[in-house]
């Protein structure tokens, strides 16, 4: 009996594991645009294309989010039909995810974000970064950088790439 | 004493997580294919080569959940070796998938996929490839999905890339 | 009160999720290496190029216990500053990225590695490879493999990729 009250009750805290993925070609040198990336502006680097800022990382901690919930993905959430995010920030789509997401019943447990790129050289904002990202999703987000020593789309400087993964518990 | 018996209790949901990455080239249009994808029949769309059906959505999640048991991959468990499911769809593959995982002694908690493509447009079937996976998995299966800006072989158009995470747990 | 008891006593077990990608590239033909992949060493295989032994897998299953707790990536802990550490086995990173997560407060769940390569053919030493890396690691570290169906800098044969998960819990 107390076995299975304790089942229970453990029962609601599991949780669910999401996977995000953004990619974001750099804007070319004939239509430069500011780099947004992990929620903080890089002086003298080289921008992304798009229409939003190319916040990859901010980007792949929204999908992950969305997909730990099974509620869809960017374009389910912020498509044509919620113009008022046209343009909006990397922090702004994710602050607004992570509403959605609690909206849909879930607690965040945490997410974790690697960005795949050349440049900018991220290790030295990297706690910046975190920190602004962990307090637009109300939850711990940790940033962590590598490069795809020389090879593909990465590799060539052509764009950038990052991977995310989320933990979320239905609410109780 | 209670402490001990609640840790001895709770021990066993500790979930373990899994990845799974699935990579298909569409088929030449010498050689045209119907396309499979996310478990469903996808009409008057370039088909994907390969002796499977090539659906990289389901074949991500099977991997995912072995991966999160530690039990192989798709290599070790639908390989040469069993060769009546030369040809199997996707979905049959994750269903067995689902069914090794749990006699290897697991419970499923929700895997979590993510298409990068440029094709097909996913987002009106998203909620309809989740209901046909989720009942072959047995368990909550959420699928996304995004494009890479037109970088790498998926943004050249010459294949489909799938990634997935899984959480599995030892069943009590 | 039972249940206000259990919630607080199940809290700390909640896990943190990580991600971790590693890309190498082979060695050029006129620099040739010795390949150690997975914590083992392939006997008769094109090696990596790099500083390390280009052990990607181990080398994703270290970031991603980083980018579970939030602390950084290889570049963090293994940089200019720990010569020591210059030309360390994969093996030796995976194990004293273990014993740092530790030290910062954690407990490790699993880690799993899925690796994207045309060579080495991984099947046939997956689980000598789980054997030395979970050793390694203290925890169980899962591996498996596919290849990009010939497709992107892993079909060309230009190099390989491994991404890892990873769960850890705060110790308490």
């Amino acid at each position: 009996m107390a076995s299975e009250n304790h089942k229970e009750s453990a029962r609601p805290v599991l949780p669910r594991t999401g996977i995000g993925i953004d990619v974001h070609a750099f804007a070319p040198e004939s239509d430069p645009r500011p780099l947004w990336l992990g929620g903080l502006f890089w002086d003298n680097e080289r921008g992304l294309a798009g229409h939003s800022d190319g916040d990859a990382v901010a980007h792949a901690a929204a999908d992950a989010l969305f997909s730990a919930c099974g509620i869809g993905d960017l374009g389910t959430h912020f498509g044509t039909d919620r113009p008022e995010l046209a343009g909006a920030s990397g922090v702004t789509l994710l602050a607004e995810a992570a509403r959605i997401v609690r909206a849909a019943g879930f607690e965040i447990g945490n997410v974790a974000v690697q960005l795949v790129a050349n440049r900018p050289k991220f290790g030295p904002r990297r706690e910046e970064s975190q920190r602004v990202l962990t307090e637009a999703a109300g939850a711990p987000v940790s940033v962590s950088a590598t490069t795809s020593d020389g090879l593909g789309f990465t590799g060539r400087g052509e764009g950038i790439s990052a991977v995310a993964t989320a933990l979320v518990y239905p609410s109780s």
